[in-house]
């Protein structure tokens, strides 16, 4: 399969290359996020200081956004972060974490995509639904419409709203692009037991995204496969979250094409 | 013993419920704290920004506050997240980090505690004594108590005097009310080779009081045994610090109601 | 060999004094540099409230500043602290981390070796050569050196511009006064892949450099060397970046005296 292919060459190029990925994201995740992307093989670094993030961006490969632990200054960060790399063409990242949960995430979120120019937004269910929800469920959505249906068609709003990816977790993932949609059945459930494991994938996305040129849209299916095959990889070695963890950076360090040629899950959706 | 009871009906319902725990914590823990938080089966968020902080702890099922490393505006937050939770009757647990260490910190300790209402404070014995040092040591304890017995003494005084619980870690830890005593005889010296893991109790004493209706102080001491045992659950794996963290979170998540019912020891102090 | 004999001792009062070591360092490697202080037997703190870093500062016994993860405020707050330690004689160790790579950074770096007195600095060889720029390249170093001898005459000349000692994490480890040259032969290319172990050497050679009296010197020469052992020592355990680092942890806790004997490889330069 094509994108197996897709998948394995852009690994490659990651480690060959290992790219720049800027993170301006949330404190819980910083040293796990730094941790798998350097066991993938690119080069993590964070910086939220308004007087480095335009110089810091305008280096990277990608820029991977995180609201989850918001103050004010970061989000100007963000925003000037974001307009460096858009002016470069860099891919940005936005990972909506708790959009939906509060109204302050959910504006912050909203502002980020209406003054910038984002490439992909990563999040889970209730995080894409809270962001369409204007676009669909107050547009009079069909009732009927199953809770599978009803995100296919938020992700789907949303990218076109926004003329970017939008990528959800799940049992199995979703990735689209407001014309085509594909799902990765790849991952383990305790994946969601682990802190940082979503925003991980965020960062890793970015990675991806960083070398694959204009197709970005098949970059983060296989940024998703990658990640999930190396959870199932981990899933072999621990049932349980602390060893499951360790486990899983490893997997991320040791997995490649081979593995992806094996396990990669990804179907059109 | 009915404490045994009492500790495994909380974990169940921790793992059915999977409470929000919104903590305000130092940046050192916030990664372990959300993953033994997970790994326990509850539902962790972080968030520390005024504007959503009492939207946030309104919806959360118990508020841990921790001044770790602490800044001017977090301490702000913990006061309008504190005052949120008290509306709503939703258990606040205090980790005074490092009072008595320096001025300010033992500052901020006192005015969280004047200005809301703590239902736990959570600490080692000098944090302890030097909230209470006012109503202990310079009102002429009995200079033939025993270090012991001062502390039992300090965290007696401490209980009557905010109205809260006050339990402390040690060898044997102590929870008191100002009227009650318990002693709780789990736990290994090793967990405290590894960071976070006192303030990772005060994350696990708010999920365990998230469930525990009115009687937070058998909750108290439940999350106390309980966090204790598996510490020893752990150190059967390993007696090293890194590896012992690892299967300190495998513990958390695997340790069950058979594990409380062999090894819980709490006994009347 | 003598060193051996010092790197053994300063161990041995690590452990039996506990030494506070107070970081005001960047958020990604808070935890990681927090466990390994507290596996070698130091006594880690975080402090970086401009209301308390004095405070904290003076009970220690060393200060470790990291640029990491810069804000406004941190800077003010590593000025005050270092001004304290300064007073008192404390060993203020500087982790430039990222000068060179920002304007911002080289310019924050400077201001601290400018306005304080900093008793050693660890970075890599692109950091310190970014530091020492003004003092070696423009100033005509011979263009046929090697980059390995300009690295030698950058350390060397920046130790005598800011009467200091300048170390240098590489293949082969470099420690210079301005005077004297040494090199580190321990440590494993893995090492690199796991975040924060270069700020976490920075937190150990504080923690050697507040057990050692005058001689600061063989100190940091001693972390260097005990510290890459430990990574030899964690590399026979694992290749993986994820349980590496979990085993280097425990090394780091585990490893005594037999093992500097047999491994520590320091050499003049």
């Amino acid at each position: 399969m094509d994108l197996k292919e897709t998948a394995a060459e852009l690994l490659g190029k990651i480690r060959t290359n290992a790219p720049l990925v800027h993170n301006i994201t949330n404190f819980v995740v910083m040293n796990s996020s730094a941790n798998i992307l350097l066991a993938l093989g690119a080069s993590p670094v964070m910086a939220h200081s308004r007087r480095e993030v335009k110089e810091m961006a305008a280096m990277a490969g990608a820029l991977v956004l995180n609201i989850g632990t918001l103050e004010e200054k970061w989000i100007e960060a963000m925003l000037l972060a974001a307009e460096a790399a858009n002016e470069r063409g860099i891919p940005v990242i936005l990972d909506p974490v708790g959009a939906g949960a509060t109204a302050y995430r959910s504006k912050v979120a909203e502002t980020i995509l209406r003054k910038t120019s984002v490439s992909v937004i990563r999040g889970n269910a209730s995080e894409v639904l809270s962001l369409a929800v204007d676009d669909v469920r107050t547009k009079g959505v069909d009732s009927s419409l199953s809770f599978s249906d009803e995100i296919v068609t938020a992700a789907g709003a949303l990218a076109r709203k926004y003329g970017c990816i939008v990528s959800i977790s799940g049992e199995k993932d979703l990735v689209a692009d407001g014309d085509r949609v594909l799902r990765v059945a790849n991952g383990v459930p305790l994946m969601t037991r682990v802190t940082g494991l979503g925003c991980g994938l965020s960062a890793v996305t970015g990675a991806f995204c960083s070398v694959a040129g204009e197709d970005l849209f098949n970059a983060v299916a296989a940024a998703y496969g990658f990640y999930g095959l190396c959870g199932e990889l981990a899933h072999e070695v621990s049932d349980r979250p602390g060893s499951f963890y360790v486990a899983f950076v490893d997997a991320i360090h040791a997995a490649g094409a081979a593995d992806i040629h094996t396990r990669l899950k990804i179907e059109s959706g």
